[in-house]
């Protein structure tokens, strides 16, 4: 299909300095749980995403210097020369496909502890390190001034041979020596790099000079900068020291790429945040500045991007989450595919691998992070192996995904659902509050099975194991969820909680399907991530008493790993649901509670009409119990997703990839997957 | 000196199965974060404990299959045979020095998320994972088993290949799937693998099995098991199924290598815990076996050793953190220099490094974890350079262990101390509540100081730079300490504190020096280590009200990276002392404090009547001032250690470490350490 001509706007080129966007479709720098510890992996998922039209393609942070280093997180590294290569790898595969290449270089400053290469920190002022190891940074000397522009030049040399045609100076999320100098509240220097603005601006300042200097006859130079801290006079606001800033640089980078605050708040979840949530903060930028800017906010409609640029807000459309999800969502406007854009769900597991310090997934998009290590592919798959049917049981996320892509690998797929729509957990938990974003993993699938001739979808279709047998596929895949467990097993009980009569346990299941609880409500979040925070949310502003009760000491925490806890805490905190942290349940009686200190065990009772326990869920297998019990059980039976083991809908999701991709293959002998080994010395 | 006869006997040979140990020093597997990333790092390390006389030397937990890694935390990994040459390695620095070289193959199953391979982890029953991943482990069914047993079968002759000694089987901290399914809490299966212990035994006992069939003939098999897990009738005990399982399989393994519980119970810090502390649990088990037994307790002095061996209670001294603490441990011992054993201190330091995925560290030894990287060996150095004096000003952990590592080069060194005694901060803190043992940091260094001619030590000797100057040293090493700071700047605010007229504030160094608070106490710890725990600790002790207020979620946060937060939370509660989580210090009046809600910023006063901030430290560099302002500053200053950037007491001795070892080397250009790359791959 041809593209429609309202989006010929987005596939203009745009003069960066000295070199050209081939179009407005701009990867801004994104961690990615690779850097230097993968750099095959992330070479070849930065190529893919050249590949999938993306204009611009760049690095995450990369470190400039082993003194300002952030492991355990893995991050990419300009420290010496032995590094050009591995991102002249990754130059490479982007140049491939006619993108440019641009690269972050960083120096973290009192943001890192320098936990590997042991060196002091250093910053503006002597502080603490905002990681949180118990270390200090010293105030940077005169000397240290001259050495860190002279860092910053040799990175700056060396992103040049390296091949790239962009290269930042990085003052953004409150992270690098840059953005601490700028901060009043981090920069208390008495000589001329601290008090005024002007003075604090000035080793930016610098550094862009002398980065022009060097480089700037062949590469663009870029700045990114956060525009306001969300902090009002505390901070950078876009109305006074943000404004104050890019007008004193205004046209000295070739590029502007802007955005707000911490990671937290420019990374912000779809739970908390609409789509182009900054553009009131960073929409001022270009009225400051002749340079094309570039800015973010969670962009997947192509309207939007039209309209953005049209009304001069942006001159590039910036995208980290979007990309991860679809690194083909250029190419798909370009050829008039919209339908087929997979939308980013803005759940923040991409973000999880970061602080798990391993390569970057995504709920959406299963290949992210396969890409060098299993060869996939976003786009494109094997044709099937044999003319041959597969019976799905189960259109959640795992069945959908299947489907989706054994349909597209060309196999007769039958996909089987119990229910009256497709879409399983996603279609039930996206009606939780703020997450009705996540429905688009099933959106996104139900289209695309949707145009598929060889994909029949049948709700209402609860299956036994006869009519399984009956149907007589050449593989049949069960895909038919889990639910949750009552018994208050899990990660604190390895035994049931004891419940006396008359005690009204109720499930997540039940709640999200309506059921109304009675009494106060006390929810056991024994899980930790989002389910018992969204309960208690629910339940609340529907008017019923909640106390919220977990081990943990706050909630829902490990959203801490989505960068989600602060939000969800203070939601809950503001809507009145009482919070018991360092607790674990240990008796629920007909009207209350015990609860027990994880310390010292000392109990208390509190008043409980109904236990909601989130701790752990079951598999759903009773079909696939019944099935391998008889003898004329499908000789290719598997099950995948929650049905299997019970996780996150990216598993699912990439479960149902998984199974396609390797219906017909051979099974795997040892690791499924390339590796990425260090070199070993010879002494 | 000759050894003492009395420790002959800790220098005997012992016979594990088909191999002989040189003697009776033995290193237990722990974790050093080095693994699979810095597999050189690690072969050196390992290799120079055995030179220093560990008759073995064992790998930490090591992978056995992708199926079930830990990723982001660093292990060993054996998944296919890429890894053999990786483990060879090791093998061949620890045979090069006589000693037997053991691995334990791991497979963590629901103790593992699979972050990085993205498998579904599988245990004796369906639950949540211990990593705090959203993510479930499936019940393994009877195809699982056979696989798992498979699994342990080609780890051990991979073992074999590398060229191991000593290979095992990991029942213990229940960490793995051989322990869950020993587990009630973790095994409720009900075919023969669960139910009975002889059935939770199954597994184990058919790992043992097939592993002295397939390697038993040359490798000593192994089992290391936690005997109690001090949780009374829930879990194992020594009383009960602890013991039982020894007796069911008593003659079975070539080694018994005993534990208690969990990693936190069984590598206790010292604040918490004596040496031997293990040993009532432990001893059981010779009575119940013929065959060698090992165990731990945090051993360092070689009377106990011996006591141990005579009594009955052990036939190996394992240590994991006295080996780390001092490599040539037994050497000493051997060679009758008792007196230079380099005390371990119990403070946990070198686990931190596991949680923050870098290589392994010690405050006691700032060798370790640079063996490979920087050639740093524990006990050799570099002579002098040339004939030259150092004046060393400040006598804590920095300038102590400065003085000593540049004595043992020769230089003519001499440490200035302004205080009555060495130690700086070490000897203060070493009087808070259980910190007696981190005094050896000190009393080893003064020690060894002591012996040596070319070292003389000042005490009451605080220099002015005119003294400095006058004193006329080729070399100036200032290492003047830091104070704690009372201005509340630190993590949570980049400007002070506001205090009214009236308010009382009192540094942890006027605390420490032994200043009574007046009436109720706040301290407000926004740094997160041991120092504000300590405090109220020591303040709640002396019958002082103490509230304990943190925008941490709990009490010393960072504690849980030396895994004793726990124990300091259980203690203050225990106490008395109030806790008030989650919330910020914003003013401070004559008679209370005005505490805000990191969430929702809602405020609420608290009684004071004194406030200890806990924040951040300020370094004593005004004697550095002082010189560097005059024209005739020494030509050779340097700063080390607190004076130069407030950090741990490891940092401070690596500094004064690192200043002895570079003193005369050329200045390094980039990147002062070997590094370990990745092999980049062709396409």
């Amino acid at each position: 299909m041809p593209r429609d001509p309202r989006y010929d706007i987005l596939f203009e080129p745009v003069k960066l300095g000295p070199v050209t966007a081939p179009n407005r479709f701009y990867q801004v720098p994104h961690c990615n749980g690779m850097g230097y510890a993968y750099p095959s992996s992330m070479a070849e998922m930065r190529g893919v995403k050249a590949e999938g039209g993306w204009g611009v393609v760049c690095t995450e942070e990369v470190e400039i210097s082993h003194t300002s280093e952030l492991a355990g997180y893995i991050e990419g590294r300009l420290w010496d020369d032995a590094d050009i290569p591995i991102l002249a790898k990754m130059v490479e595969k982007v140049h491939a496909h006619g993108a440019l290449a641009g690269i972050e270089p960083a120096h973290l400053g009192m943001g890192a502890a320098n936990n590997y290469s042991r060196e002091v920190p250093m910053g503006p002022s002597a502080r603490p390190v905002d990681m949180p190891e118990p270390i200090q940074a010293r105030a940077m000397d005169k000397a240290d001034i001259r050495a860190f522009r002279k860092m910053h030049v040799d990175a700056a040399r060396r992103s040049k041979a390296a091949g790239f045609d962009v290269v930042y100076l990085y003052a953004g999320h409150d992270m690098t020596t840059l953005m601490h100098f700028l901060s009043r509240r981090r920069n208390d220097r008495m000589d001329e790099y601290g008090g005024s603005l002007e003075n604090r601006v000035r080793l930016l300042r610098e550094c862009l000079e002398d980065t022009k200097d060097a480089i700037g006859d062949t590469c663009c130079v870029a700045v990114r900068l956060a525009v306001d801290e969300l902090m009002g006079s505390d901070g950078i606001s876009c109305e006074a020291e943000g404004r104050d800033i890019i007008e004193m640089l205004a046209e000295i980078p070739d590029l502007w790429d802007v955005n707000v605050s911490t990671w937290e708040e420019d990374s912000k979840p779809s739970r908390f945040s609409e789509e182009s949530f900054q553009t009131d903060y960073t929409s001022f930028v270009k009225s400051v500045t002749t340079k094309p800017v570039v800015g973010v906010g969670r962009f997947t409609s192509p309207d939007t991007m039209v309209s953005l640029i049209k009304s001069g807000k942006l001159d590039l459309i910036g995208a980290a989450r979007p990309s991860i999800a679809d690194p083909f969502l250029p190419k798909k406007v370009e050829e008039g595919r919209i339908e087929d854009i997979r939308e980013c769900i803005g759940c923040n597991i991409c973000v999880t691998a970061d602080f798990i310090h391993v390569p970057l997934r995504c709920t959406q998009n299963p290949t992210m992070g396969e890409e060098w290590r299993k060869g996939w592919h976003p786009e494109r798959i094997a044709p099937r192996h044999a003319e041959e049917s597969v019976l799905i049981v189960g259109a959640g996320p795992a069945g959908l995904e299947a489907a989706r892509a054994l349909g597209q690998r060309g196999y007769e797929v039958t996909l089987a659902e119990g229910g009256n729509t497709v879409g399983g957990r996603v279609a039930v938990e996206s009606q939780l509050p703020g997450l009705s974003a996540w429905r688009r993993v099933a959106d996104y699938r139900e289209y695309q099975i949707s145009q598929m001739a060889n994909v029949g979808v049948y709700l209402d279709s609860r299956l036994t194991a006869d009519q399984v047998l009956e149907f007589g596929a050449d593989h049949v895949v069960l895909a038919t969820g889990a639910k949750w467990a009552t018994s208050g097993i899990g990660r604190s009980h390895g035994y049931p909680i004891p419940a006396e009569a008359g005690a009204r346990v109720m499930s997540p299941d039940e709640i999200m399907a309506g059921a109304a609880p009675e009494g106060p409500v006390v929810i056991f979040d024994d899980e930790h991530y989002y389910m018992a925070g969204a309960l208690a949310e629910k339940l609340r502003v529907a008017g019923h008493e909640v106390s919220y009760v977990t081990p943990a000491s706050d909630v829902s925490h490990w959203t801490h790993n989505t960068m989600e806890q602060g939000f969800i805490q203070a939601r809950l905190m503001e809507l009145g649901v009482q919070i018991i942290p360092l607790h674990t349940l240990t008796r629920i009686g007909a009207d209350h509670v015990t609860l027990s200190c994880i310390y010292t065990g000392a109990q208390r009772d509190l008043a409980a009409g109904t236990v909601i326990p989130v701790t752990m869920r079951e598999a759903q297998d009773e079909l696939y119990q019944a099935l391998i019990a008889r003898e004329d059980a499908p000789a290719s039976l598997m099950r995948i997703g929650d049905c299997l083991a019970p996780g996150t809908i990216a598993m699912a999701v990439y479960a149902g990839h998984r199974y396609a991709r390797e219906l017909g293959e051979p099974p795997a002998q040892g690791v499924p997957f390339r590796r990425e080994l260090p070199e070993l010395a010879k002494d």
